[in-house]
């Protein structure tokens, strides 16, 4: 089915104006109501209409001041010293792409954050430090760089680092736009005199009862809608995907790519957010295409470029950068010995489950610089 | 564990202003970020923050301006005959509620809107006239007075009056401002000369197929994401809950209430909008409570009222009104003869979905007036 | 993947015998082992090997014993006064076909049996009489004739007619043969000092509640694994059938088909067996057919036949047969004038659930008679 | 709710003899009939009734028999060189427990078997040798001690051994006599001047695709009932239970016990049958209970005894015995030194889709000897 993609055909809205009309109009709006034919081509786009600004945050610009942060203020002022990255075209839903918030947090060592909990989802890529540690429904888990880790909605959480440990940065992402779009977010603090949660389990239990590939606890109390593995270790993801890359050509788009996943049940770790890690080849360059759903990406590891919509964003290991829903983009790892590592996260379990997926391959494979 | 809502308390942000901050934050915005710690409290509210207003549209006020359009652009100029309903706290979305869009639609005899599809979806409950009809996937259905019909996600459809009906008035539900927030939406036409869609089975076929409650034609083919009903009749409706109300004192919160269910799941018609009829026997009157998600009622036959927030809304048959995520309301039916049948539309399955859902009653049981 | 079906091909057992190798077996037989290899051609037969016999019960046959035992045995006595259907290959699992236990049940006026439980599912399909009830879980339900109503595994159950009834005649159907193939069927019964169940919720609770097409009571608290909806009434099942006769040409094989649902999932009422109804036009025959699964049929209304297996048996209302699995088969409506309704239940839900399930057509679309 | 465990009460069937009561019997018999209450306390027995025998296969005797069974004949004469365990009371079906079948399979350097496929699902235990490879659905795996290893319901699967390999014995398990049970089975070869499948993937393509924790290759095309990940290496599983066994006490009736998922659903492996690995260290004896589903056990490594309805079985690596259901067992490791593994597979995906579980705990713990 062929579309014409202009608004001057049959079956769009192309009613001409009118002094009648326009009191018309004027009448609607007093009813808080409008006439659908004025807006209906805004609303109802022939294609995906994109919001969203892509996005490129150094990290070597960003760096020095997440590390101020600490400086200017203390945990027990500002909850969590972050900074927060902001889409040019998402202000008012402070989303650094679509409904997706993102943030970098630092904590230094012997601090820790307040115990809390909220209807949002929260994850974490490890950027930088040693033993910083984060307590979820009364688990503590050790954090090492490239780490992923998820904090899933209303579940109790607290991060920290232990007294002897290195300064830690993480990348934060949370879906706080997409549930204040809905109305729907809360919060709630432990009081200061518990001094944190309890501890319920083991020191590791979540990611030492979850070690093995296709194997799984017997454990038939489990029934909540997140993943019980809270962290992923960076090693076994990598090795996973270097186990892939022998026996597989790998992706078009995307390289070799897994995505994190609830061994309960194969699904994503958390009801909003899924997340993946991508590695491309010494050299390998991908092919463009685009897709609904909206992406925050961070080098892992290497270094390269991405081609959002035209334009070409180089970068390198810590470097962020977002792809909104509906533009197209292609990677490549332009070291010619060592291989590329992005980890992102995404909307992506939002938008399969309300049935808003769509993909196009660039009809050309690659796209031209604007 | 109970929450001091105030937000001078452990664990939420309380950073005091100083010109060295004031700089670090201009800095911040510089490069597409900012301080989370200067907006934490907004974006992480005490309980869910409600954005949309509720909202009241009098039919009576409402019909003579949708009669109007009808005589002021034609099916070919306006694509469709709409007269939309605006949240005044929505207003950028086009929203009636939350992020759902809701619109009166009127059609004449030997009218016809242009066939087309979107992937969005949408929904009908019918308010007057005769020997309207939608076709629905080359199924050509019947509508009747408050008949509830979907059209969904990327199905192709269109709509018209027989040429000896009357004209058709109907309420039209979409999810197009979630879909936009997603930045996902689209949209197809139909080429004129094709005059519309080929029916490719009988009349009725759907509602026909489906019509016995807990029995399913063997037909293994149907996988997509939605109901093959697409027509839930009001006498099977009604009938069905005059059944429930013989056996059940019905719910404290909404009376005697049905959701419209897809029958081979059992799960909402469509994946991101649900809908429900409920009754309320003569002089009844519910409890309030308050949840998260949107809904938009009309009233289907019968006359009360309903308190939100503390306001008291009268209301008549085919008056529309909206009620907000997070907001008490309670139900009254004010006749000592006639049941009360309200139809409303909502976000839930999405809400449930995302891990969005929650619930409270209020305290007292019904609220004060303000 | 054209397939030998001779044995003296490559990849089939194929070993003469000799003295060594009878010593061999002799050996291994003392030890509570086998060589695979003497028994692999009978256990991984080519296609199905199909155990259970065709089998047909004249309803004019059975009817006097089954008055009889009402005459011979005490519900004190017997528990429950049923004449079962006996297949002449499946003796001693007591099945009817497959796996599948089938009986025929006689209740007089003011008789019930006593209140028990068993993790065995039963199912039940009216025959005759008046007045006839079920109490499952504490909702009682009243029966009619043709009515098909459901005892899930473990729900606490008790049957009766009331005084001014008339005496009520109904063909049971049960797992038990397969629950004890897995070793798995237990029994309980109340203490007759209770005088039976309790009832919990008001009559016909369970009907009324879900007696719309498509219409869903706001529950969310039904977590067994079954139908919440424990009785089909005839009415609605025929009028169903009726319908979907008007609109569509029906399947090939089955004439006009649907399977009882469970309202809330859309899938079989019980975790084991399914029921389904069937209507043949007057005048029409249906294709041949076989596939893996086993049913028990019993003519609901009219007359006409069944070929099974190349066997010609002609039918009556309320003439019982069974539909062993891998047996080609196909049905004729004899009548021009009335419909033709046959009831059946089978265990198409288990052999789905394991993957078991296959299908082939007549490869010249009828039978040869034998 | 007290269960009186005698025939002899309220609502069980003791309907004395009479010589018209025999005569009667004989009638019904004649039509295929019998009376409900002469076999009724039989086939609904207070509790779960047991057929099958505990057993007990030591390897020490029974490897000269299968190496015996490599001298004797060909792969080409017997297809598959297998000595298969019968259980006593289960001789009809040729099963080893409850409805499955158990083997113990030889392949010397350079053989391999025809290549085939059944309806039926099989999985192996690999016990000794090197060099030993699998070919399921094009996709050629290797094999070494101890891994697990899934051949499912219709797909095309061959072994053989490397001709510099060292002879091969694995374990068998199929659900055979459960699928003809249900008059399912069938069998297909591939022709010989085919000389095996085709190979269209690279070798492991399956583990390697697999080989994290959590993390998952994203895929969108598999679409078969059974678990992508054909072979779970003995390295990976024992890592994890050893992991386990860090931060958890285990369970009271199987140790450290992991159960083999698909990962892509965190379900069973294949839909029939399960498959477990258990530690129990040094030193350690678990509480008696019983249950419903029947499991063949294979000493991985380690050694101890098991006790099975009051008999004690001591046993070495190896050794092979089965647990019927609802029988009473216990497990015990005898060494102060090692840690000892038990590998078994089970109908439990199968008894938990039917709802034919239940479990009861030992009341005083542990069993007395009979």
């Amino acid at each position: 089915m062929e579309t014409n993609y202009s608004d001057d055909i049959y079956g769009r809205a192309k009613v001409k104006g009118s002094e009648e009309l326009e009191k018309y109009y004027d009448e609607l709006k007093d009813m808080d109501t409008g006439a659908l034919w004025t807006v209906a081509n805004d609303i109802e786009p022939w294609e995906p209409h994109t919001i969203s600004a892509p996005m490129f945050w150094s990290y070597e610009k960003l760096r020095p001041f997440v590390l101020e942060a600490a400086r200017l203020v203390t945990p027990g002022e500002a909850g969590r010293r972050v900074v927060y990255l902001q889409n040019k075209n998402r202000i008012k839903e402070k989303a650094a792409v679509g409904l997706l918030y993102a943030g970098i947090q630092i904590t230094q060592p012997g601090e820790f954050t307040p115990a809390h909990r909220h209807a949002a989802s929260a994850l974490r890529f490890i950027m930088e430090g040693a033993k910083g540690y984060t307590i979820v429904d009364g688990n503590k888990i050790e954090l090492g760089v490239r780490d992923f880790v998820i904090t899933p909605n209303s579940a109790w959480h607290e991060h920290g680092v232990e007294k002897d440990g290195q300064t830690c940065i993480w990348l934060d992402g949370l879906d706080i736009p997409m549930i204040n779009a809905f109305e729907a977010n809360d919060y709630a603090v432990l009081e200061e005199e518990k001094g944190g949660q309890d501890l319920v389990v083991a020191e590791n239990y979540s990611p030492m009862s979850y070690s093995g590939a296709g194997v799984i606890p017997i454990d038939r109390e489990w029934n909540k809608p997140y993943s019980p593995l809270f962290k992923y270790s960076w090693e076994n993801t990598r090795n996973a995907i270097q186990n892939l890359a022998k026996v597989s050509d790998g992706t078009p788009y995307d390289g070799y790519i897994m995505r994190y996943a609830n061994p309960l049940t194969g699904g994503h770790p958390m009801l909003t957010m899924g997340a993946t890690m991508q590695m491309l080849k010494p050299g390998q360059k991908t092919k463009a295409h685009k897709h609904t759903g909206s992406s925050v990406f961070q080098v892992a590891q290497g270094e390269g470029y991405v081609i959002i919509d035209g334009v070409k964003y180089d970068f390198k290991e810590k470097d962020t950068f977002c792809i909104p829903s509906w533009l197209y983009h292609e990677f490549a790892n332009t070291s010619e010995t060592e291989e590329l590592y992005l980890f992102s996260f995404n909307d992506f379990p939002t938008v399969e489950k309300l049935g808003f997926y769509q993909e196009k391959a660039h009809p050309e494979g690659h796209q031209q610089l604007k």
